[in-house]
């Protein structure tokens, strides 16, 4: 009989973050990136999120490996929670695995199936599937898409993907071999839908050029230049037009020292000799001599570019003249932080460029025309979009449907959706446990729904606390009641409020007391209600109430 | 001796919100506007931030009245706050008024001055000065430009403004009374800065009218529209576009309902008969003869149009096929909830148009051309930037200096800045109290810094409670330590975390009662030092520690 073929998104479908994909043929099961998402608004005081792994740890013994796309967080970020659980091996390129072996030794994780390096081009077998890396362009070097070859068909991962015909390394994607995919017949395509509402092509990273060559030739002063630590062309473009420019380079923020230290090493960038200076050296040199290039894109606000416009890096200032160029787009939900810090290089003077004014940054993701051009010549049965939203998700139907895919080859899916192929027919057959799981610290979910609603709660209107002490079984009060807050009013300026709920408590209990009431709980009910009725009517807030009794 | 004018911005430079102007001649004072500003991400629970008024309690007696610009919140939102201490008149056009009015009884504002109704053109006088009201373009109809004639110079505000040359009502700007105050001379303009970042012009209200028509014409099920409440001319032209195209129009949301009652009273927006349905009747006709106009463009929680993506309006329902058109920008701060509206929209198999992808919407605000028009008009010996960051007045100050402005000429302000000026030269002279007021339900400005950082560490880890009760004297426990805590982890999973805690407790506090520690303070000290490494090391969480101790 022959076995069956199913496709389980855990994440990065409806949402873009935690990417993770299931692919299992009878008993082999090979996961697809193992990734995380930065907490929603409301998920307050949470690290991070990472797909729900339940279906893995239950199917321990049949996973044959994890296989990277690149080293995007999104992509790697919760690696080391499914290493701690699932010890296989783990394969990607060069500069994804150099990323990855430093995370796991920064969590502590010991896995010993160990990091297999590929190639693209490479094929690993996976029990009964082989499993293919292919070439593409992405904003970080060495990213590749995954074919899945299974007797039941191919699965093709695309990756995070760009279609770059001018890459600064030279490596264009492996178009023949995806035609060539194309000729032999594909099952599904899974595709990244990031920018599925853009039309047209996605700019080439050598389309920045020009303007970062224009705006460091005429710039006057000294040059700060952010972007995301991992998009490694951009800087070596910068490195280049500095060095021809006759600048020094120094660089700020430790996670993109990592990454060029890594990147050079592993020759995914080439640093001129002598461009390089220490940032304790950039003193040294007049300021029209320096770029510096700096972590902080985000205006994240322990980052460096941040911490330089609030005056607080010790060896780096900003000063009327100075250009500053954010040589990145603005992840949602980082607006109001990066506003923050660029209104703070405006207040010292200096000038700043962003990717709304000028071509200083590109997207690493396929727009519509890129999109139609990986369907035709790929050809596939069925397409699954991912790394989208509903928004995205119904934007590459609308470019499907244009090319010819019938609406019902599109699998929409929910995370845990299973998609099962059974002769080449496939269907949503069931569904897996999956979802968000928070990690707080070193609580890997154990922050419910309730603490967060108590968080959100804290948050708006703080803590009342009432305590009191009773002597059991007569139900006298021996201390209290005591009220502390935190979080809700002033206390040194609005004692009185407190002190007259305290007067109104305190004659609510004389009535209890004189009844000999000793059911703590009714006493909590009361003085809950005299409290919110009290606090509402005085302040229109909502404080979170708890009374404490202790009995003696 | 001649009296001095001063100028004293009290909100609205170097932020968009909160706009308050202090005009003053000698021993007579004007305000201009008196607006709100929605919290920042950290300002948590905060509902409004208002200016810091006490420059103006102090001097009362002085006041002779406010003058309004416009009707929006960050131009009248602190209206009530100020006239609860201040009895002085309030101009304002007809709409501005309305809205004020509305406002001050909701807030039960009592103030016998008035509302003192002003037509464009029309000149007020409050003591020495006169005020003058002319005739600009925005986003609400009867904004104006106010002029304020005193015998050392005119001060110009420009209210918040745009220049469009073919308005919904045909109203333009009065152009020849700013070249005629131009050539009178004007001392200061302060201008409005909000897109002085946007080159060229902002378009037409009229411009939007080509794709909406297209839209409305082509959909072929139900259109939803949703845009600012005050949007009124956005509002007619919706209306219009309906009625043309063959389709009733329902009105979803309480602020958008009354403003068009209040429009259509006051003679600003033309209803042709029959065209407004109620909600209740949109089931008896075809869903593609239904135009729904909605709040919600910000992707608030509760507005109609997020309760109708969420499935939870009682009377309007989204289904495939219809098509949302989002005429209106993404304020900042608001694009989470937006873009979450906006995806449950998608699947629900709605479209959605935003401004990002048709000219749905255009600004209220003048672009570079027209603040060069504006100046050009004008002519003024100063200017001083507002509504805007200092990204805005650093883009606005290169304008300025194109035109011939000395850059001495170009008065960045603080909030609280007093600009004065004698014999038609202008200084930064002083500084007056100003900054953030914080309105926290019937709170305002008891809400200080510690309470802020207390919700801040509530929000992010909880908090833990430890009590404690001990006989006076002696310090023997006679109860607890018990433990308490919320928003912290879920107790029912983690009760080991919380017992072993306590045992930790336990054991210091044996000590100490042995040696008859009575001294509460260094107690509890040490117990937040026991609990602060144990949930450290245990949780890698800093929740905050409340140790409280009853003596009976």
């Amino acid at each position: 009989m022959a076995k069956q073929l199913s496709v389980i998104p855990l994440g990065g479908v409806t949402e873009i973050g935690k990417n993770m994909f299931v692919i299992r043929y009878g008993d082999d099961i090979i996961i697809i990136d193992s990734g995380l998402m930065f907490p929603e608004e409301e998920m307050l005081g949470i690290d991070i999120v990472i797909p729900d792994m339940t279906y893995l740890f239950e199917n321990k013994k049949r996973i044959r490996g994890v296989f990277l796309t690149h080293g995007h967080e999104d992509h790697i970020g919760s690696l080391s929670y499914l290493l701690r659980e699932v010890d296989v091996p783990v394969y990607g390129t060069g500069l994804t695995l150099a990323i990855v072996s430093s995370k796991l030794e920064e969590n502590k994780v010991e896995f010993k199936s160990g990091l297999r390096e590929v190639m693209p081009g490479d094929k690993i077998k996976a029990g009964a599937v082989q499993v293919e890396y292919i070439r593409i362009n992405h904003s970080i070097p060495g990213g590749a898409a995954l074919a899945v070859h299974t007797p039941a068909g191919i699965i093709l991962h695309s990756g995070d993907f760009k279609f770059d015909q001018t890459p600064i390394d030279g490596r264009v994607a492996d178009f023949p071999r995806l035609a060539e995919l194309g000729d032999k017949g594909v099952l599904m395509l899974i595709c990244d839908t990031t920018n599925a509402d853009s039309p047209g092509y996605t700019p080439s990273e050598r389309g920045v050029r020009d303007t970062l060559e224009q705006l460091i030739k005429q710039a006057e002063q000294r040059v700060l230049v952010t972007t995301f630590a991992s998009n490694v062309h951009r800087i070596q473009q910068v490195i280049d037009i500095s060095h021809h420019n006759g600048r020094k380079v120094a660089v700020a923020g430790r996670s993109m020292i990592n990454i060029i230290d890594k990147a050079a090493e592993l020759g995914y960038i080439e640093i001129p000799s002598e461009t390089i200076i220490d940032l304790n050296q950039i003193d040294d040199y007049p300021r029209d001599r320096v770029t510096i290039l700096t972590t902080g894109s985000q205006g994240e606000p322990m980052s460096a570019l941040t911490r330089i416009a609030m005056q607080e890096h010790k060896k780096v200032d900003v000063a009327p003249g100075d250009l500053v160029i954010i040589s990145a787009s603005c992840i949602p939900r980082n607006e109001t932080m990066v506003s923050r810090t660029i209104n703070y290089l405006f207040k010292r003077g200096a000038d700043v460029i962003t990717d709304e004014m000028m071509e200083v940054h590109v997207s690493g993701h396929a727009s519509q025309e890129e999109i139609k051009m990986m369907i035709n010549l790929v050809r596939p049965r069925y397409v699954m979009p991912f790394h989208g939203e509903y928004r995205h998700m119904a934007a590459f139907t609308r470019i499907t449907t244009d090319i010819g895919i019938p609406k019902e080859h599109v699998f929409i899916c929910e995370p845990g959706d299973v998609v099962s192929f059974k002769d080449r027919i496939g269907a949503i057959t069931g569904q897996v446990t999956a979802g968000d799981v928070l990690v707080d610290g070193l609580g890997v979910g154990d922050v419910s729904e309730v603490v967060l609603r108590d968080r959100m709660h804290l948050a708006s209107d703080g803590v009342v606390i009432i305590v009191l002490t009773v002597e059991r079984g007569t139900g006298r009060i021996l201390a209290g009641p005591d009220i502390v807050s935190r979080g809700f009013i002033y206390e040194k300026e609005s004692e009185e409020i407190l002190e007259e709920a305290k007067n109104r408590l305190s004659q609510a209990l004389a009535e209890f007391e004189k009844q000999q009431v000793t059911d703590w709980s009714a006493v909590k009910t009361r003085m809950r209600e005299i409290m919110n009725r009290f606090l509402k009517e005085r302040t229109r807030r909502r404080p979170m109430l708890m009374p404490i009794v202790m009995e003696v």
